[in-house]
């Protein structure tokens, strides 16, 4: 009897994802005849009273392979795990559906879900999604490459006024964790400074490189991840409005450096938060490539029967872990990582003290 | 004797002035064997004690066609006309270095400035330069083109998130007097909702198109040009954060509109202010051909002697205004613009009440 | 009785189309209800025995804005007028489907065709389609944007190789009969030599050039429209292919000047023809919002009744003109173009006899 | 006393090489005050009577990061291993140059030349340099990122084309020995057929798939490695061209098979030689990090006094490896690559027999 394999998109938009669902269900389709069964929005259309699906064909996977978004729509908040009634009622769904395996492409989030309904007995297949590029047990994943080229691009664009105008340019992108984006990016817009989560910054250290620059140079580009702090915590403008509800929102890190720049150098500061623009988009001929192997891996994974697991990156190399060794935390960048060691020695500043 | 001119770029960055500096500095030179004089940051490299100038050669003006920003630097502070002793500083500077004219290019601030300046007896060409579009007597002016493209490629990116995820995104453009870019970017970027400062809206019509589409196409994406305004006044949010000491850094009007639309819809709504790097960059193909027009056509009159002038395109064509005649004031989008007329026939709201 | 209007494309590919086909149509049905039947490949749906034709829906034409090609398809062969008989059928057919206008969006080819058909009864609104920009009574096509800022991006990649390796390197872009493209590209990318079908070019004026040049920078780029020819006919390799059924595709014009330069010269010379590329694509936001509004007025035609007349663009504005004054010849770039001075002026060399 | 260390780019241009130029010396300045001199032209440079070199400075190399190119030239014919007389004089030149050692960024080709001086005596550190990415012992190399992105664009416009006339169209890659970027370009861009040089297609098998598309997708789009040959041997037009002095320039392997397919089908084909452009142009982000990691490998090497050796990528990290280990051969796209399986499981053909 043939195959009938649910899919789903969970978490924040993220470039490849129709890239990933094409090869999924192109390699079922011609590999074994399966069907493929895609549900809307995530998890939430497996959790509602009436599961909202829809048979996948050959043509409405065709011609997706560069579009940005899902086809399937997607949700972050929908968590079958919340209650009991919820998680029976996503195993009832999918018995129902006659689904003998499902695909779940997410973010950690996902994995967790994932790897949770797993053990209760639904056969998944997981496929890590993140902007961020710090899901646990993978390298490289899709996505990452074009909001690194989509940052890149605004860094480019900022440091051609930033010159013109002999300004500090501070540029905040996505990673509230982990700082791939800024890092990368930073790297490749031949950004001065580049400050990460993973590292806490010298708010004077920064200022001194901007003093320096100012001389010769005229202009500085600082490019910070939204989860980077200074040294002993939080600046001042973070607290001031910290009692908006959505102080993300108004760009906190950007903004707050901004100010502490400002009352200690004379020159102009300017702070540019991406935000979503970050998210979105076209993926990258790259991450088109890794996404098909994700996507068409996955469908090796479920004609195995090797469930529970997530496909990855590793070593340079496709291959899959368990979804219970990725399901928790980030990956961040290591303290010894050859870009950082890199950006040092190329007089990039990662605002460490003197 | 040989020509000497200076050229000096004012206001903000705009991608096309470097294809602006090289056009009338190369045809100058080769025309008729001028020196040019490059100044430094506008007004302020002549207001200054001791001028900052350098000669510029055909060697320094050759490979910055496609670079963003100047190579002169600019500021949009320096007014000379504002005190006598700085206009007399400037006429002096002028006649030390044996400046014959001086080329401006700058937006309707320098424009005022030149006039002024051609009245006290220094004879000076101008060049519009403008993002928003918005000088008077210029059909189209370099580096609006590019801010276009990049706005339709950041609303683009948008588009994909607000499809996948269901949600309302509201992205805000630069043009505080004029919706150029709001309007032609929403066109190219295929917004739902476009809004102009030059047609006040009405929030209850702009949820009314939230609501419609919410039930289709699940998204809606809406584009504001900074200075668009609802009808009978400010939002909300605007005053909460009036007394910040910045509010437009803050991006009031996309942040007002989200908050007013949150609370009439069911959905999520997002507001992203796209910022500088709308002025950045390396300008388009189409800027750089329009820029070494203008160029080219200010060494025209700086060599037939044509001053107090500017050179423009009107009616499809190049040509140049009296200074007099554009100093002052704003190019708004007119209320019978086709581009009005074809927005509202293929369906994308205005904003308007129903 | 609501109207009934039928819409096709003709010749070539060119970007731009689908967002013409998305205004007409959106425009027509939010207007005055319109049905609106898109007619496939060209001239050719009509022409055959069951006439291949399908409803659009507002829905068929949304999203497409964006999109190069045509959702109609296209053919650059059908011509109705060849024989009595293919007229008589096409004028049956319109009657048969009760099509009381119809909208043809197409190059000089489809407009000779069009006013034909208007004469004999048909009631037809063009809308001009040229890569080449060279259709008369027509400032500005979509298309040609697109294609320019293709062949410039070719030209910077061309350029790091060339003066990389000290070549001279020449890149054939298409114009067999006007040489707009190859006169923006070459002006946009920095293009040392410009040789246009309007000006006949002196090999050795061409070799001085690259002589000087090899001095100091290194390297010569050369951009050639196809139809360029030097002074006194045609160079040898154009011959010595001659036999071959198909010389064009072979990339005469380059190749013969590259073997013309070879001889002349010590450097290495190569030749890039760009081909098909210049044709396809996503149109750029300029071309989305110019046949935005090119369709968006064929609709005004329709709706006030004004047959045998072409949408265009004159002194930057958007009128229309009789199809019997554009139907023949092409607009080629007047001798005394300001764009042919400014090359001259700032030192590109279109091929002239010192 | 502080090092005295060459540096020179050989072989074809490659987006990237700055990129690398400028990772070597800021890397070698910083960490330990060493003097770079940058070698005019590759091996040429050291091979003549008067080596042709200058001392690169911090300032030579800020900025130039995403230039395309290489600010020190390059050549593709030196080689000093060609007679005992050329090694003695660039071996003697770089004593006389008071060069400690040199760092060569090349093909398999440099990588030889490298090896050879380095067993003669002169330290060496290689870093490799392939557009096609098919140097052995590195998994992936700067520029060919870069170089599957312009191809990817070619294709996608290519298709635009293709599927508005419902044509066969032809796009012919570099790639003479592996096909990966036929290979990555066509699975980017969704091709329909991708033929590489490690597996002969089979005339036919292309011909059934382009008859099977014509029938419901109208069109199809092939992607062909400049290496790929077809199941016994190679096709007429080759042949025919063979007398050329010069076949290559021509597009054999493009134009070979469209004549060969269009004998066989109903409909038109063309063909597109992408030629230079896929050598050109700014590197993407990915190949700047890439390359900046690569440089600055390259230096640590140099520090460390590990000669004989090439910086490469394995198993997804920076390493190196001896220069004898790479110097001869190439590395093909292995018959059990994860992306051959890929493309044949999401339905691209590999042009295998039936």
């Amino acid at each position: 009897m043939a195959l009938r394999i649910g899919i789903l998109t969970g978490g924040g938009d993220c470039p490849g994802l129709n890239a990933v669902i094409r090869a999924v269900a192109k390699s079922l389709m011609r590999q074994c005849g399966a069907t493929v069964i895609g549900i809307a929005d995530g998890f939430a259309g497996l959790m509602e009273a009436a599961p909202r699906v829809r048979e996948l064909t050959w043509e409405s996977v065709s011609g997706i392979l560069m579009r940005g978004g899902t086809i399937l729509g997607t949700s972050n908040r929908a968590n079958p795990l919340r209650s009991e009634a919820d998680t029976a009622r996503v195993l009832e769904h999918a018995r129902a559906l006659g689904l003998q395996a499902l695909v779940v492409i997410g973010g950690d989030g996902s994995m967790a879900i994932a790897h949770g309904l797993s053990q209760r007995g639904l056969p998944i297949v997981g496929v890590p999604k993140t902007i961020d590029n710090d899901i646990l047990g993978c390298e490289r994943s899709f996505g990452f490459d074009t909001a690194v080229a989509t940052v890149t691009e605004a860094i480019e664009r900022l440091q051609t006024t930033a010159e013109s105008h002999g300004r500090v340019m501070i540029v905040e992108t996505m990673g509230r964790y982990a700082g791939w984006i800024a890092l990368e990016a930073g790297l490749a817009g031949a950004a001065d400074v580049i400050l990460l989560p993973e590292i806490d910054y010298d708010v004077e250290a920064v200022a001194a490189v901007c003093r320096a620059r100012a001389q010769r140079q005229r202009y500085t580009l600082i490019c910070i991840g939204e989860g980077a702090k200074p040294i002993g915590g939080e600046l001042t403008v973070q607290r001031r409005i910290a009692d908006s509800p959505d102080p993300i929102r108004l760009g906190g890190v950007a903004h707050a450096l901004r100010e502490a720049l400002e009352v200690r150098l004379d020159v102009e500061v300017r702070a540019t938060v991406l935000g979503h623009v970050q998210r979105g988009g076209a993926p990258t001929p790259f991450d088109r490539v890794l996404a098909t192997q994700f996507g068409n891996e996955a469908a090796q994974l479920v004609m195995q029967g090797a469930f529970d697991r997530m496909v990855t990156l590793q070593e340079g190399r496709l291959t899959s872990v368990s979804l219970a060794a990725v399901a928790h935390g980030s990956r961040c960048v290591p303290q010894d990582h050859p870009l950082l060691r890199a950006a040092r020695q190329i007089g990039v500043s990662l605002g460490e003290p003197a």
